[in-house]
């Protein structure tokens, strides 16, 4: 017998990536350190030595999200993953889900929840811009929604988004408070608790300088009595991958009851969650959060005295993290991004949906977020854009 | 300002993980060069670089699997998780969906279908069995499925489901044919193409050697059409996250187009089954399907010597992959299992369901499918039951 398919190995050949700095949208670059940890010998998934690192990373977990909350648990998967876990769960077919859209990212939660059968409600403000507590009241005064969704950090246009009294607010009117922390947590000031979120998701790839792949979740009491409405109708949540009744049982051990077979967690991505949360408590959160801080200031500073505007002009909504800079008029944006990716070997990011050719995207995100990135990307835009004849400063 | 969640560096430590001999039901180790690859530089998800590294896996992968379709791709989860996808796209509400049962991942196939909203019907037999064509065939006629499933390797049972006229008659009743090759793939002979395999997933953590975290799916063109009923129905996919009417567009290159962002790969674990598939087509693939004969012939060789019997009387319907042990009478099957851990570092499985306690679940798959792993599980058990005062030879 031979094979029809042919081995193709003399024309892969061998795996070489090319070195690049990730100053996009990300995946920012994972630290060496985080590197390393996933060469570690691998422990099986459901060996003892794992729950104790399981229960090292959630705690680690909860330190950086600052929550008090039993299930705060990494999701197998990546940032999208663990958005999916929450909507899967916690929709019920036809409850009002209000989504706060100010760019892409709202535009998919739509897409996303109405895939669950929630009765999606909207509201909407220009991409680059942020809501008011009063627009988000009057929103849950008219459409009284069972859930709402806000986007703390806005991958796709740089906004931060005030928070200031939306816990309160959700308490108030029975409704769950959902925050997308994808691009906050590790890099922007954040506390769970204090906010009164009752669920939340976060990828690795961002602030906490961890590759794609893992994810992370937290849900409070109210999150998941709101989850066992399935059970209490003798219903099962619509996706097996990501029902948390079952992730439950396989990810926290409670007392002596063994741990249940659910699937086969990814442990070389938990290893490097794990190490990536360490090398965050090292430094400190507020520390990194500072440091976040600095290295954004002095990229906004250098962007200034080259010429170069940002898409939101005011400093105290934008995000420490990804940086919207302003494509200047006549620059073609691709052009510009593929020299400073072939010269520089540095990844940016275009803009996403309706800023797509109107921005450039650019990531300062954990090990990334230092003087010396800020100061490399600022350098590298002027070189490519006196490619195309601009006359900046 | 002081945080609440206080740090927990102190507590939590430095990532430590013992080293140990994976030979339980999965993950196995993972080769050494796949967790070197894990630690090369990540590029970023969009870079020009990564659609050639996903291009080249995407061709190990036919190779691996023997299958000509385009659509054969990585997915961003464990095996659950492609598993998954397939139901998500190819399940509509109402399809009647043929399990096939003859293990624990038989039970859990008819608990994911149902939550699609399919019409799950079952044949069923013993566990450690498997099914005969004639069998397949009268549930065919009996129930007319649109989707039959079957596990090509039950890794709850170590029992290897003959093939053989099943893709015939699926094509001749007009249903689909979804294969479980997780624990088959790169371990025991298999041919998608020549079986008509319409639809198949599998892990990396079995005998590809690549640590848990990336799966791999396969669809062929009436798997797509299949699919694309929601479109045709102005309906989407209940499943953002696994939706590969969207992933389709982010992960396969057509002509010029540009490559549609959807969610962020998994950079490292992609350079980790790309590295893994590669060390199998360095091998060869039929010779890594007769390396894993021979140690399985030798383990079951080593077995008898000692007195110790296989669940499975019948050779030819056994794995090469993973074995079941019987469970000697009187013989503690977690205390035996944990002496093995604590005293030779070796992870080996106890049965799973109905089989809990009767069998040992022992991996000899992907790089650990040696002679010296064959030998060294065997002494251990031997040690094992000794203590327990076990009188075998």
């Amino acid at each position: 017998m031979s094979l029809k398919i042919k081995n193709p190995i003399s024309v892969v050949g061998q795996l070489r990536p090319p070195t690049r700095l990730l100053f996009g949208p990300g995946p920012s670059n994972a630290h060496p350190r985080v590197h390393s940890a996933m060469a570690l010998p691998q422990v099986g998934h459901l060996d003892p030595s794992f729950i104790k690192i399981i229960e090292d990373t959630k705690e680690l977990m909860r330190y950086t999200w600052q929550t008090s909350q039993e299930f705060t648990i990494p999701i197998s998967g990546t940032g999208s993953a663990a958005w999916e876990a929450v909507l899967a769960n916690l929709i019920y077919p036809g409850d009002v889900f209000l989504c706060c859209v100010n760019g892409y990212f709202g535009e998919r939660q739509c897409d996303m929840a109405s895939r669950y059968k929630a009765q999606v409600e909207r509201i909407d403000v220009e991409w680059g811009n942020v809501f008011t507590y009063e627009e988000i009241e009057a929103a849950v005064k008219k459409y009284r929604p069972r859930l709402l969704w806000i986007c703390y950090a806005e991958t796709s246009t740089g906004a931060r988004q005030p928070l200031e009294g939306i816990g309160d607010l959700c308490e108030k009117y029975d409704c769950l408070f959902v925050l997308d922390t994808v691009t906050a947590i590790g890099g922007i000031p954040l506390n769970l608790d204090e906010l009164k979120v009752n669920a939340s998701y976060a990828g690795g790839q961002k602030c906490l300088a961890c590759p794609p792949g893992i994810s992370l979740l937290m849900l409070d009491e109210k999150a998941l009595n709101k989850a066992s409405v399935w059970d209490s109708k003798g219903e099962k949540v619509p996706n097996w991958y990501l029902d948390i009744s079952m992730i439950r049982k396989y990810i926290i051990q409670k007392g002596s009851a063994p741990r249940v077979y659910h699937h086969t967690a990814p442990i070389s991505m938990i290893y490097a969650l794990r190490e990536a949360l360490t090398i965050i408590a090292e430094e400190g959160l507020e520390e990194s959060w500072k440091r976040h801080q600095l290295t954004a200031e002095y990229f906004w500073e250098l962007l200034e005295e080259a010429g170069l505007e940002m898409l939101i002009p005011n400093k105290n909504i934008r995000l420490h993290s990804l940086h919207t800079v302003k494509v200047p008029e006549g620059i073609n944006t691709n052009q510009a991004i593929t020299y400073i990716r072939e010269n520089f070997n540095i990844e940016i990011g275009n803009g996403l949906g309706s800023l797509a050719g109107k921005v450039f995207r650019v990531g300062l995100m954990g090990y990334n977020s230092r003087k010396d990135s800020a100061l490399l990307i600022v350098s590298a835009l002027k070189e490519a854009l006196k490619q195309q004849n601009w006359k900046g400063n």
